[in-house]
């Protein structure tokens, strides 16, 4: 018996005993469906966006056909020639697969046959990888990852040419290429298949997505659940510095839909690794929803994953470019593949969201395939409605109870303040609790660094994770949040920082004028709690939104506190006296203080401590209540970073030492503008003199904001009841406030 | 007898003496004509692009209606209100004129007679601004400067309104504002007035102009021809340190027209001031033409005023912003008003180019007279051609023979060569002979720095030159070329600088695949000569065209020279070993070295340097013949910059020790791309393996480049005669080389 009669006797005992399996036969099943490609070929010409991608793949394809095809012997890391090889193959067969379907043109299924056999007649024999760097070593790609990747496409493309295929052909590929391929990148790495993690979504949509076409459902069903565990180490770590196995020993899909993702659809490593994570997701479940539509994945866990599709577009700028939390890097957005599947998908198997084809429309693609088709013709029949960004509370972890992310945002995405007070984000988590970044439109106001790293970019560490990752882009004074005595949160210990999460005090958006998130940090520094509230106020006497933050601390010992603020562009001015030194040094000898330089630095002159700069053309204000003996200073990125592996970004850094209980309050005003061109400087002074914190005790908090005018407004919180129903009083000087809820902001 | 009257009776003399003055007297007649509103009038509402510019002004002007006029006691500097608001007043007050002719509304009428009348009121008893740092202080503004621009657009208002006032009225504004406030800019100011300077064309313009409205000969004659020269200090400098007076005694517009302009219509102060100064050139210029067209202005020393709109063009890159060369404020561009005016006058006045018709739809708006209603009507008209811009060389000093600026442009300006052997360039001009800039389309790979200032923001410095202005960006080592010892070109000395230029040796871009330009300076370190040969050379085996730089160096003393590279991103990867200092230190005390630390110093480690860096989402390479002492050193702008009035940009430079002869050789090659959507990285790496220098001596350079495949290619040059016709011979190794002309490029 060979092992083809083999697989096909246990399948047919599975569809047997499990009368959902096995439910349709035809080919395609996976993203396109006989009925789809019906569809597409009769409206084919007629579908503008669907016929222009359709133009566009096919000019890509034929080139590559031209050129021919090349399955070299790996050899390289990511950005070496093997490896880019290797990937573009599985991109373009996936391409070729559904051009066949379209166009029914042969040519593309002989291309993808010819590939897959040059795959066979090589891999039967084909070694581990030869570089060792990853904990779970492939055997095209140095990392099972990549592996995975490249079976997910081709098990499109596969399925594509299922049928132009002999039976003889398909034993072949299915004995010596697809089952040994998803075996090794399943039972022989368990240690890459069967975690909590991203990178096992992918082996196990991989697994899965070869097992529907195969018809082989023992590999669907490891997919779903994992491999059954046998003995394994539970403490080992992969080589980000994550752990590898979920402490309840759970795996597969199932368990990687349920885990990340918070009810709200927020993915608990961020945007970026959002973004890569989803595109197994969404494929793998849309094939399961095609071919086993028994199982409901899309309804899986409240429909998470179509709400996750959601959340991820909340969490890009107006340019459509993801909030660089934890571990991301800049420039990537919704233009990106994954999300042309995910908005598309999402579009045609949920409810017909008109919001998601204005991203389609600006993305200028679809998928081949019967989603993209849905979306080309929605937007074709002008169903297309604009996709306006809200303000947003997005909850963390599997139960929504680990913290989460705030984006709150004016109208017209004028500003956004991300706001992070979520748990750690797994092995790409950095230690920034209630840290913030602040955009205008698509720019970066205040920033969160991102990651150190060229993705791909083989001259830079084989475009991996640079040790500067660790020692500055990870470390709490990366980030614009309190750093207490020079460490970072949690000591910078993954094992700690994982066990804790910040809490949400309270989220309001519900007054589009003032909109305030606050949440309390008591675990990044044992003895000390931190609360920081965030709030976007509109108000008529201000040219645009400011934004208030009001960092509370208390401590069971004196500490020095620094609170730096990122900030982009240009300095202009500031209101205090200062020393530049003629000789830069580093600030500190670690916890990421090594790698900033000390371009200056002074005493506050006044009560406020104002700072002004400029960057695209427009102009911002700092203005932060001061302490007498404050450090304020201007720190440089760049010191101890021999490959310029940093970029060299500034910031102001409040510093306030020997202090155990302490209010930071900061307003940030966007205003004016200058152009090169017309050489036009407007409003380019802040609108505030003075800012203070003009109460403080247990139960209240209270900043008063002059303004150049000498108008005045004061910000209560209080400290200890966030009920919107509580009532409140407050006596400061000869003046009392009576209001209801959490806060209180009015004109003095 | 009033003013008024001997005014009148001097009028009527000089008409009798000089018929062609007075030719016209209708109203209006500067910019728009009676036959020109006519015309405009009968078509509005047809020709698209001047009826969009008529809404968007009205909408404008209406709103300053709205508000009221304020004719504040004048204050502040650039960047102050009463500065602003006095330089919104005549720019909106030019506009509400052109609207009455247009629209013929008189509430256009009304406000420009009301604002001028509350000027009157105000004039007749106005000191000197009360600022006190200009050569010429004016009354409304801080400088003379302002003032003339001030009247060169009042006199196009009162020109628009000249038949709606009474004679009465007339008499009024003439004798109490016109008359006074063009005599304080001119007789009562000569140091501003009668100088061979930008500001005195502002000033000239003015004083025509209003004459030419006011049928004033004896401005109109002021204007053209200068106040005669009485005892005058002929060493006095203004704030900018140049000096005042022309040494040859001559003044006046026609003067300002002959020398500031190269018969090619280079400005030489660089293209940043030649777009300020083309306004009053060209309005002034448009008005005599339609007033006095006797004077045949245009066909002035060969029509170098259209060459010189011409010239401006090309010298912008491929988004239309001007190369910074000297002090240059980078970012404006062809969008600025001036240029809408120069393109639109250009147009109407000269030969109807249909290139100018396509940057006029770019800019998007026209002038609202007689020349902008041409230019939107033949646009309408479907007359526009693309502005292709090519390689160009223009000539320097008034009659073409100091030196020049030639601009190497491979196709469709992919990149772009911006090489200086210019003239000093007046004031304005920086110490770097011989230096270059590089552009890829619209962005910067090798910078020059532009200048230190913050154009009319008053936060810093008043929005004027700050002092690194000239201790950073006017010294040598701010740009790309070699600097001897430490020390600027002819010792940082206006004087001396202003008296030498460097000499073309040959330009040649009649090959589009080799195009080249060398040039030669001996007057910037006596005893040293330098010649710098830099070409843009189109080879099939490189992806994209690259740039080799030739530099030849002898002295009759040993020096150290420094050659740096102002590269614009990312660095990526080097092939020599350096080391990076944990503390920075500044890399001299003065020349500018004071404001650069260094990050990195190395010594070579193979015979040729390579760098690679990215920008933009593309890669290049640097790669330099080395010699074995040489120090190659990684640089950063921003030492002794207390005030962070600097960009912290990088250099990677070059230093060859006790050296008399010498010559370095490197390319730049453009290569590659790197998206951070799609995170593919494309050829990532430089083509070249080796660059050495493979022969030199009196007669012949020549430069060997090695490809990562092992292919070579040589560039010859004649370094004794550059003429077209002559035959050379150089035998190098086993193999003899023979070609004409100056320059070889050959595959080895």
């Amino acid at each position: 018996m060979t092992t083809g009669s083999k697989i096909s006797l246990i399948m047919a005992i599975l569809v047997a005993t499990f009368p959902a399996f096995g439910a349709t036969d035809e080919h395609p099943k996976l993203i396109m469906t006989k009925a789809g490609v019906e569809r597409i070929r009769a409206e084919l010409g007629s579908v503008p966006l669907f016929d222009a991608t359709v133009a566009t793949v096919k000019a890509e394809v034929d080139a590559e056909i031209e050129l021919g095809i090349d399955t070299p012997i790996p050899l390289d890391y990511s950005g070496g020639y093997t490896h880019e090889r290797h990937k573009r193959n599985f991109f373009v067969a996936q391409k070729a697969g559904a051009l066949y379907q379209i166009l029914e043109d042969k040519k593309y299924a002989n291309y993808v046959r010819d590939m897959l056999f040059q795959y066979e007649a090589m891999y039967k024999d084909l070694p581990l990888h030869p570089k060792t760097r990853s904990y779970a070593r492939g055997k095209l790609f140095w990392q099972c990852l990549n592996d995975s990747n490249w079976l997910v496409y081709m098990s499109q493309a596969y399925d594509a040419i299922y049928d132009y295929l002999s039976a003889d052909e398909r034993q072949q590929l299915e004995e010596n290429l697809f089952r040994p391929f998803a075996d090794h990148i399943s039972v022989d790495s368990p240690q890459f298949f069967n975690r909590v993690h991203n990178h096992s979504t992918w082996g196990n949509a991989a697994v899965g997505m070869i097992g529907l076409v195969m018809g082989d459902d023992e590999l669907v069903e490891r997919a779903l659940y994992g491999i059954p565990f046998g003995e394994i180490d539970t403490a080992a770590k992969d080589n980000d510095g994550g752990f590898i196995f979920d402490k309840d020993g759970r795996a597969g899909f199932l368990a990687n839909l349920d885990d990340p993702f918070s009810p709200d659809g927020y993915y608990t490593e961020g945007p970026y690794y959002q973004r890569y994570a989803m595109y197994p997701f969404l494929i793998f479940a849309q094939a399961l929803d095609n071919v086993k539509p028994d199982l409901n994945v899309l309804k899986h866990k409240d429909g998470v994953l179509l709400k996750a599709v959601d959340a991820l577009l909340a969490l890009s700028d107006a340019d459509g470019e993801f909030f660089p939390l934890n571990d991301g890097q800049k420039g990537m957005s919704y233009q990106t593949g994954a999300l042309v599947t995910a908005v598309d998908i999402a579009y045609h198997v949920g409810e017909q969201d008109p919001r998601l084809l204005s991203v389609a429309e600006e993305q200028g693609r679809v998928l081949l395939d019967d989603a993209g088709f849905s979306v080309a013709q929605a937007v074709r029949d002008d169903k297309a409605r604009p996709f306006e960004k809200r303000s947003v509370n997005l909850s963390d972890g599997p139960d929504g109870k680990q913290g989460g992310v705030a984006l709150l945002r004016s109208g017209n995405e004028d500003l956004t303040l991300v706001f992070k007070y979520s748990a750690q984000g797994l092995s790409h988590g950095h230690y920034d609790k209630l840290s913030f970044s602040l955009f205008e439109r698509g720019d970066e106001v205040l920033q969160d660094y991102g990651l150190v790293r060229f993705v791909n970019i083989e001259q830079k560490g084989g475009g991996n994770y640079l040790k500067e990752n660790s020692t500055w882009a990870k470390q709490t004074i990366a980030h614009n949040t309190l750093v207490q005595n020079e460490t970072s949160h949690f000591g910078g210990k993954y094992e700690i920082g994982s066990q804790h999460h910040s809490e949400l005090y309270f989220y309001d958006d519900t007054n589009s004028d003032v909109q305030v998130v606050s949440a309390t940090e008591s675990n990044a520094y044992p003895g000390t709690y931190m609360r920081r509230t965030m709030a976007l106020i509109r108000d008529e006497s201000f040219e645009k939104p400011f934004m208030l933050d009001l960092l509370k601390v208390q401590s069971d010992k004196a500490n020095q506190y620094d609170l730096p603020f990122y900030f982009m562009g240009q300095a202009m001015q500031v209101n205090f006296d200062y020393e530049a030194p003629a000789t830069l040094n580093p600030l500190g000898g670690k916890n990421g203080y090594q790698h900033l330089y000390v371009e200056g630095k002074g005493r506050p002159s006044s009560g406020s401590t104002q700072f002004l700069w400029m960057d695209n053309g427009r102009f911002y204000s700092l203005t932060s209540a001061a302490q007498e003996n404050d450090d304020v200073m201007f720190t440089r990125i760049g010191a101890n970073d021999p490959e310029f592996n940093l970029r060299r970004d500034a910031a102001l850094m409040i510093r306030r030492k020997n202090t155990r209980d302490t209010v930071f309050a900061s307003v940030v005003e966007a205003h004016g503008s200058y152009s090169p061109v017309s050489e036009l400087a407007l409003n380019t002074n802040s609108n505030i003199s003075a800012l203070e914190v003009a109460h403080d005790d247990d139960r209240y908090t209270a900043v008063l904001i002059t303004e150049v005018n000498d108008q005045a407004s004061l910000f209560i919180l209080s400290n200890k009841d966030a009920s919107k129903s509580t009532k409140h009083r407050l006596k400061i000087g000869n003046k009392t406030y009576r209001w209801k809820g959490p806060y209180l902001y009015t004109e003095e």
